[in-house]
């Protein structure tokens, strides 16, 4: 009977055994480890996986797929502890959020016989654990799919095979690649919340600042309840890619300070241009324009009408109709 | 019979009138004003008010309350508007969400026998216009009252009254405490949110980081999605407070940036006690506490393995007592 080890039994381990067993391959084994007791029981309980061992050895003897699903920072150790238990040809990923070091762990600690095939699913919740397993947590998701140099075409069918099944869109890409994108859509956001949360945690009127604290905090800090260790691995195993981009987020918030000393109609436009096309990016209609077209090609200015009413459509073609009619005025005029 | 005027029929304006109306005071007429034909529609269709005009001046007269519930930007306008039909001694507020701008009109534009006490409730949703109106959207919400010098105490207690009415809690507070406290839980995010997504949207790359993105990314961009013109009225009538902010942030982000370059101990340490601190402020019970205490006291330590788990708990009490016991060693060993 074909199996499939799942290595790390939390929120994301757990949710793949439920994905994998919604999805009802006939005479599919799912083998669960996780060296912490009370991760086992909560498995075991939301019935993620057929069963379960302390030993990751013992779970991946005989499975042809093994998924990691550990904290990022320990993707290495799993790595040398089951190496001499995984069978010849085995395909091995891990779905940790970043994908630099353990690709570097596999060329080191993996046998030659069996192919590495990372994976990152952009999907999870604030909720920790197996016991809050969710079937559905992959379904839509983008899922990166990152080969190595020396897998095979099996193992790679394998691994987009596994997405597939539980729902998720395959995104092929680099390691390096991956963590750069990840670092900007995902980790840097951490730094953020963490950030705003902590600045104002730390000065002498929190009180008061708590006190006048509304949905706009409360939502902005909220990445900040994710699990400490997982966000701490994540620091760690992408630290140039996260301090990358904090550096370019300075850089643009010092922009964004010159940009208020700007008009009003500067300021409102890039509010509704910047509401405009999230709204289509949120309706998966934005991925494919390029740069920000200054112009508001005649699909946006239905989007600004749908999307924010009629009242703020007119002002913003008026503004937009007033700055063509000022870029069309003779230079001299403008001085 | 006593007489409520609401001039600005949007979310806010809309939910003021439910909220009043779902407190069953008896003999109480609410009058609603918006120059916007649709807004008053939405307004009468969700039954916000008991009738509604065009011309603010009509729906002041013979009323004892007035909110003002218009864009921020526009309060002094309507101010100036209504001045000369305000009955003598009546109360007029206004919802804005900065306070010095709008305490700065009233003394410009309001006559001498009447109060102003400025309010702002610290509550919204995504969701804009009448329509989406909420008897439910003050409730359990912190509202600043910000009473001008002039201010009666009678007027006081009916601005404090109606903020008890809808089920909110009244905060005393000056206007510039109010914009400055504000501009750093509500404004600074707002503007994060941008930034964050403006900086990627405009990038090259952005349909790669687009197709990565997650609910990370969905929800610290999502202030965004905000009515621009509100958005653009707090950037300018507080653009002094949220640059003070920018600017503030901006050295904790180098100082976050720094501490990346730290022990996998110290990046831990502080994600853990970040969780702590926000899950005891999000229960009501962080606020007295003063500056964040290095040492982890008892109550902190329960917390954490409440809401973290008992393995995490155990990290955080090594690395602490790890931390201590270093800080006892003679200090010449420390070199």
């Amino acid at each position: 009977m074909p199996r499939v080890a799942i290595i790390g039994l939390g929120l994301i381990g757990g949710s793949l055994g439920l994905a994998i067993k919604a999805s009802k391959q006939k005479d599919l084994e799912i083998v669960g480890a996780d060296t912490y007791r009370r991760a086992r029981k909560d498995a075991e309980k939301v019935k993620a996986v057929d069963e379960t061992h302390g030993d990751a050895r013992r779970a991946v003897e005989g499975a042809g797929l093994i998924i990691i699903a550990t904290p990022p920072a320990t993707v290495g150790e799993v790595f040398k502890d089951i190496a001499p238990a995984l069978s010849e040809g085995a395909a091995v990923t891990d779905v940790a959020s970043t994908k630099t070091m353990p690709m570097k762990w596999a060329k080191e600690f993996l046998p030659g016989g069996v192919s590495y095939v990372g994976s990152h699913p952009m999907a999870g919740k604030t909720e920790t654990g197996a016991i809050n397993a969710d079937a559905d947590l992959f379904r839509g998701r983008p899922w990166a799919v990152v080969p190595s140099d020396s897998a095979t075409d099996a193992a790679i069918r394998s691994i987009v095979g596994l997405a597939q099944m539980i729902g998720a869109k395959e995104q092929f890409m680099s390691a390096e690649e991956h963590d750069h994108y990840a670092a900007a859509v995902s980790h840097l956001p951490i730094a953020l919340s963490t950030v705003l949360f902590t600045m104002l945690r730390k000065s002498e009127s929190w009180g008061d600042f708590g006190k006048m604290a509304g949905p706009a905090y409360t939502d902005l800090t909220r990445l900040l309840a994710g699990d400490p260790e997982m966000n701490t691995d994540i620091m760690i195993t992408n630290r140039e890619q996260v301090q990358h981009w904090l550096d370019r987020f300075i850089l643009e918030l010092k922009e964004y300070r010159d940009h208020l000393d700007g008009t009003e109609d500067e300021v409102f436009q890039r509010f509704a241009h910047g509401n405009i096309n999230r709204t289509r990016f949120l309706a998966g209609e934005d991925l494919d324009l390029g740069p920000q077209n200054p112009e508001m090609p005649d699909s946006q200015s239905q989007m600004a009408a749908l999307v924010m009413g009629p009242k703020i459509y007119e002002r913003l073609r008026e503004i937009t109709k007033r700055a063509e009619e000022k870029s069309k005025e003779p230079r001299r005029r403008r001085r």
